[in-house]
Order: structure tokens, then C-alpha cells, then sequence
């Protein structure tokens, strides 16, 4: 099965030479081969713009959440459709990871081609074609997968698909909030999801828990949620409804997986039990919205902060100043086809002039202010130091957004070399 | 050059079966094979969320925006960022288009490679790479191309590579505003970028004028940037300086082509001239900015007023309904990795049951309020006919932030058949 998809596929671990961002290619290469080209960043040999990830970087943030969850004897499934590079998920799952969390079938299906075989599914699966291409991958037996469930009408209809082909899904309930994402509410709607789990008999198979704490805002109602979310399992368990053991009780986006970590991690539901954890921006980390709320997390958990080290931002973009109209505006080569901007504009970070020995910090006071689909706009000041054709290098903020920009970015070392290239399957 | 370039890529005109929104597919294909499929979107052939292409309103708004520029007596030449997909730059220039204006080197190779052979690069060119691919695809003399310059550095840039290479670059003084965004603000940066061209030899060769008249909101700034335009390539023909005839003079995004097209059509520069439009969004059109702008277009323009129909809306997102977890609100399988949010949330178009005859249209009072990643929430009524599995279909606002979404789109004509599939290369 794993091979038949896998050579079912005309891009998979292949680099394209139309794909952006990268350096002169004749002819598709596999990425194991890209090191050999000897592109380096600062020598311009990459097409800019261009991501890069920061291969150091990346090994310390694979390591550092690991570890996190290693302390609190939780698995880690990091969510993979952060990134949807199947090379970032190969190199988590052999850094410990239980599985690779994603949000939908094709998701799913990108991961198991590249050979993951447990998939967290923290979404509803839903309509005839994403169902049957979870029903062919679980022709595998040695695939593992859940899915989410809320509503009768949704187990109705995953019993009725996955009945009708013979097989059976693995789905865990997942617990919501008044004013939030999906997840039942109440004990009326709670129950109608057990008794349909009920009818559904051997095609839809309760495994667990789910909540997303990330819905809410404040720890004292995440605290709460997720003592709910224990209490649930636990009665489950005692009514011997779970029919997966170790039951799976699973939360945790990249904001609160600390808090998720201590309320789970004491649970006792009287059997055995996988905690799951499911952060996905921790791998490339950010200097926006992630790092606020890593920094809450160094404060408020013990064990991160006893870590000492945090995690690094490991994604990076580099582009050209295109033009220098103004004495205080610079025009550089970067826009919303490139980066995210829903949470904060990308960040001047380094500045380089071709033929200088390395880059310098770029000065505080560069700033951009919007975005174009191809341009950013960037204030400087009168006089600075700043020519056509230089590169800045930028932090972003919400590395999600960003990584959907690009089909294959560039890993490099401490020397700006490229020694590896990682696919994205959006 | 062509043929080498094209085998070049493995994905070059192959339907991935790992990309998202499309039927199944055992192994890659040819997308003229795709109707074979026979899939159809109500049918819940498509893995959903999916994007989709109507057949016959890309057929009426290629056939609209060709004949308002023949009116004119302009050329057309689509601006292809919008949606980057060669399938539909080839149907562009078969309805009449001049060439394709496209704002990166990696894009311009895109277009190459899939046998466009004409391209307005509506950008400034640079980098060492960038500039390499751009001279690589001139080594073919039926390929033409441009790029705009304002600064006498980046002229200077331009001339060392193309000297150092043997070959030359066709160029566009670009023109600016101050506040805008790149282009010459004066008439020092303006003879500078001239005494730089001067000195390039034949490296750099002039041909024509250039703006983008969207960094402005108000008709008269616009009229009075066009009309300096004209008089600069005025001055610039009568002195010799055009290396190209006919001299080349473009505008025109999305939002005011009409405006520009009435001025420059006017132009008498004492030589030939090639009036070059650009918009980019008029193929798929949307009920979001572009809705607005062409509303505007059709009562100021007495051609697009005598054209009588307008251009439509030719793109349209569909995705699940998972979950209805409270009386007032759906949580729809579409996400901000789906769709752009912009300029304005997608807004539900039509609502279909599987097993259901035909779509009806949406109720009125339903409203995407907020996407995240992958969800979006949608406002109901109590008590409205929705359930769990019934497929709604979205309008889109900013059709470009939409296109990059997606690696496939499906053509379907009125019966929801997949006629044909449109490869983007973002």
C-alpha cells in the first residue's frame, strides 16, 4: 500500500525546478540529492524571495518539545498541517513522536504516502470522497487513525460509510465550548453522540477524548475544559464504552500545551491511557503570536522553565530591495504570496550586501508596513545604509501561513548553505 | 529550448493524486484526461473543501475583457500572478492577448516553460539568480520580454549581468507617486535612470513607459499619472531614445483598466505604439473588491457601458458542514489554507444535500464571521434547514490570495461535471 501511493505520486520527494525560491536546477532532483548542488544563500545563489529553514534550529525545537513531553509522560502527535512536510514529520516521529496530528483526509493521505502510520485526525471527517480515502488507507492494518466526532448525524454517517466497505473507524468525542470551535456543548448533545456511537456498533469504534483548548482565552476555563474532558473519559472508561486501550484523551495547540500537560498528565481514569498532545508551530517557532505565548509558558510551567533554553525561530524569509523611492521607503521583493500577514507583518531581521563577509542585525527602526501580493513596503530612515539589490532577511509571525506559501524550502546550515530541502503538500 | 525546459519538470501539466480537492486517482495524469474521470462536484466525487472554475463564465470573461481592450485598440497582456496557471494564460492568448505580464523570474519561467512567449515583467528585476533565469530563457529569440526600472543602481546591476553575458533587456521606466510604491517620484530619479540606460549601451535597451495607477484612489490623480506617462514617452520618442517599435506604454490593474485605457488610447507620441493593458482579476472576477470596482468601471466607461453584461464571478470555493454546534452557528470545512480573507470573508453562495436535485441559494442571513486555519464560522438562523454533510458553495472576495491556495482547481460546466482541471505554480 505504502509504495503503490507513493509511486502514485508525480511530486512526492521530488524537487521541481519550477518550484520557487530555489536554486538552478536542470532537472528534477530528489531532496537527499539538493546538498550536492552547493547553493549558499548569501552567495545569491537562490532565486529570491525565498524561505529557508534553519537546520540547527530545527533540531534544538524537535528536541526541546519532545522532551517537554517526554517529562510529563504524554506523546507527542505535533500537528502537521503546520508545516506539511513530510521530511519535518519523518524527523519528528524519529525524535519520539506517537503520531503526526492532521486536519483533513488529503492531509492524511500526503502523510501516510511518505509513510506515517498513526494519524490524529483533530477535525470532523466529513463527505463521501474524504471517507473513502481514509477507508482505503485503513486497508493497511498497520495504519492507525482517528477522527473526531460531535453529532449523531456525523457518526450516522461514518457508520454508514465505513459499515458499508467493512472496516471500522477509531473516533474520539471531542468537548467544545459555548462560543466555540466544534464540540458538543452539552450533556443532551453528549449523549446523543454515545447513543449513536452505540448504533454505529463495530464500524465506528470510541477511542477517547478530544478537546482544543486554543478556543479560549484565559487558563482558569482551559483549566476547567480540561478537567471536564478527564471527567468524561473517566466515566467512559468505568462504563467500558472506550474500545481502545490505552483510551486516548488528547488536546493542546501551540499556545497551552503546558496546561494540557499538567491537567492530562494527573489524570486517573482507572485504565490505561495515552495522553496526547498535538502543539505544530513549535517545530519553526516564530517572533510573533507563538513567541508571546512561549514566554507565558516559560513563565507560568515549571518544567519549561527549567529547561532554561526556549524554542528558536527556525523560518525565515529573504528577499531583494527592489527600490528606494523615497528617503524613507524601501520596496523589497516580498508579499502576501510569501508570508503570512494575518498575524503580524513579517520582521527585518538581517540585513546583507552581496559580497560582504556575513549579514549584520538589520536596525530596529526598519519596519514594514503593509504588503502587496509581490511587494513590502519598509520604513527606514533618511540616510540609512541601504542599497538596490541588498537582502533582509525576516522573522515572520504565524508560521502556518507561511509555510502554505511555499512548495520547497531550503534548509541551511550556520554558513547559509543549502544542505537539505523539505516539500510542502498543501 | 522550450521542449528541454518543459520535460525540465515533473509536474509540469501532471494532476497530482496528491493534491487536495480533486476525485481519486490512482496515478498522475494528463489534465486533458481529467474529464474522463467523469467526477462530478454534487455527486461528492471531489475531495471537499475544493475549488472550482465555471467553464462558460471564464469563457465570457475571457471573450469580455479581450473585446473592451480591441475597442480600444489596446493589448491585452493579462496580468498572470492572479492565478498562475499556464492552462489559462494559454486561453488568454488564444482569445487575443498580446502576451502575459507576471511580476517574478519564477513565474516568467513558469510561463515560458508552458510556451508563452511574450511576458511584461511588471516588476523590477533583481538578483543575481532572478537575472540568471530571465537571460537563460532570452537565449530563445522568439521569446520577449520586460522589466521595469527606476533607479540608475538597478539599471547598473541589470547592464553587468546582461553585458557580462553576452545579451541584452528590454526595459519600462516605471513612473511612480509619492506615497505609491516603486518608480521614478521626479525628474532627477527620472533623468538619472536615463543617464544610467545611456551608459548600459546595448545591455539595456529602452522601450517604453510604465505605471500602476492602483496605488492611487481618486480618478483624477490617476488621469493626471497617466497622462504624465504619455508625455514622458513623448519626450522620450522625440529624442530617440526608444529602442523598441512600437514604443511600449502600459498600465492598468484590475480597477481602473478603463480609465487607463481611455487615456492612453488618446496618446499620440509622433510613433508607433503598443498600448499594453494588465488587470489580472477580470477572468475569475468576484463578488468581493473587483465586484465593486467593475460596478464603477460599467458607469463611468461607455464602452463597458455599452457592453452591457458584466463581467462574473467564475471562482467558487465548496466545502462540509461538520458541525452545528448551537442553534445560531455551522462550522464549515474551509479555511484561511483555502481561501483569501483579505478583502472581505467568503460568502455563501448556494447550499446543496447530497441526494438533492440541484444547489438552492444560500439564505441571505448566512455569513462567514471568521475562518481559522481550516474552519470557518458561518452565522444561521434556528431552526434553518442545515445539517451535518450538506455542501455549501462560497463566493470569493480578491481572487489571487484564492488561486494561491491550490495546487489544482476543477473546470465544471453547468451540470457540476469536471470538464477540465487548471494546474497553478506558485
Amino acid at each position: 500500500m505504502h509504495d503503490k501511493n507513493y509511486q502514485a505520486s508525480a511530486r512526492a520527494s521530488v524537487v521541481d525546478p519550477l518550484d520557487k525560491g530555489l536554486g538552478a536546477l536542470e532537472t528534477p532532483c530528489p531532496p537527499e540529492a539538493i546538498a550536492a548542488h552547493g547553493w549558499n544563500l548569501l552567495q545569491e545563489d537562490l532565486s529570491l524571495p525565498t524561505a529557508v529553514l534553519s537546520q540547527s534550529r530545527l533540531e534544538h525545537n524537535l528536541a526541546w518539545m519532545q522532551r517537554f513531553a517526554d517529562e510529563y509522560g504524554a506523546k507527542l502527535a505535533p500537528h502537521g498541517k503546520t508545516t506539511m512536510a513530510p521530511r519535518l514529520f519523518a524527523r519528528q516521529l524519529a525524535a519520539g513522536a506517537w503520531g503526526i496530528t492532521l486536519a483533513t483526509a488529503h492531509q492524511t493521505r500526503a502523510a501516510y504516502v511518505h509513510g506515517v502510520r498513526r494519524v490524529l485526525m483533530a477535525n470532523q471527517l466529513i463527505g463521501r470522497r474524504n471517507m473513502a480515502i481514509v477507508a482505503d488507507l485503513l486497508a493497511d492494518p498497520s495504519f492507525e487513525f482517528f477522527c473526531l466526532v460531535d453529532s449523531p448525524d456525523q457518526v450516522e454517517q461514518l457508520a454508514a460509510h465505513f459499515g458499508a466497505v467493512g472496516r471500522s473507524i477509531q473516533v474520539l468525542i471531542e468537548l467544545g465550548v459555548d462560543g466555540g470551535r466544534t464540540g458538543v456543548r452539552n450533556e443532551v448533545q453528549w449523549q446523543a453522540v454515545l447513543d449513536a456511537v452505540d448504533k454505529a456498533k463495530s464500524a465506528v469504534k470510541l477511542a477517547g477524548v478530544e478537546v482544543y483548548e486554543g478556543v479560549l482565552k484565559e487558563e482558569a476555563a482551559i483549566r476547567d475544559l480540561l478537567q471536564r474532558a478527564v471527567k468524561a473519559l473517566h466515566t467512559l472508561a468505568h462504563t467500558g464504552r472506550i474500545e481502545r486501550s490505552p483510551a486516548v484523551l488528547s488536546g493542546a495547540g501551540s499556545a497551552w500545551y503546558d496546561v494540557v500537560a499538567e491537567e492530562f498528565s494527573k489524570a486517573d481514569i482507572g485504565a490505561p491511557l495515552d495522553v496526547v498532545l498535538r502543539p505544530g508551530c513549535y517545530l519553526t517557532h516564530d517572533v510573533g503570536i507563538y513567541r508571546t505565548a512561549q514566554a507565558q509558558i516559560e513563565t507560568r510551567n515549571p518544567v519549561a522553565h527549567r529547561m532554561r533554553t526556549s524554542l528558536l525561530p527556525a523560518l525565515q524569509l529573504w528577499a531583494y530591495v527592489q527600490s528606494l523611492p523615497e528617503p524613507e521607503r524601501a520596496i523589497v521583493t516580498l508579499g502576501k504570496r510569501d508570508a503570512a500577514f494575518d498575524a503580524g507583518l513579517p520582521s527585518p531581521a538581517a540585513h546583507f550586501r552581496p559580497g560582504q563577509a556575513a549579514p549584520s542585525p538589520a536596525p530596529a527602526h526598519w519596519e514594514v508596513t503593509g504588503m502587496m501580493d509581490q511587494h513590502a513596503y519598509m520604513n527606514i530612515a533618511a540616510g540609512d545604509d541601504i542599497r538596490i539589490g541588498d537582502m533582509i532577511a525576516f522573522d515572520i509571525s504565524h508560521p502556518c501561513l507561511t509555510f502554505d506559501k511555499w512548495r520547497q524550502i531550503p534548509v541551511i546550515d550556520e554558513a547559509y548553505n543549502v544542505v537539505d530541502v523539505v516539500q510542502t503538500f498543501f
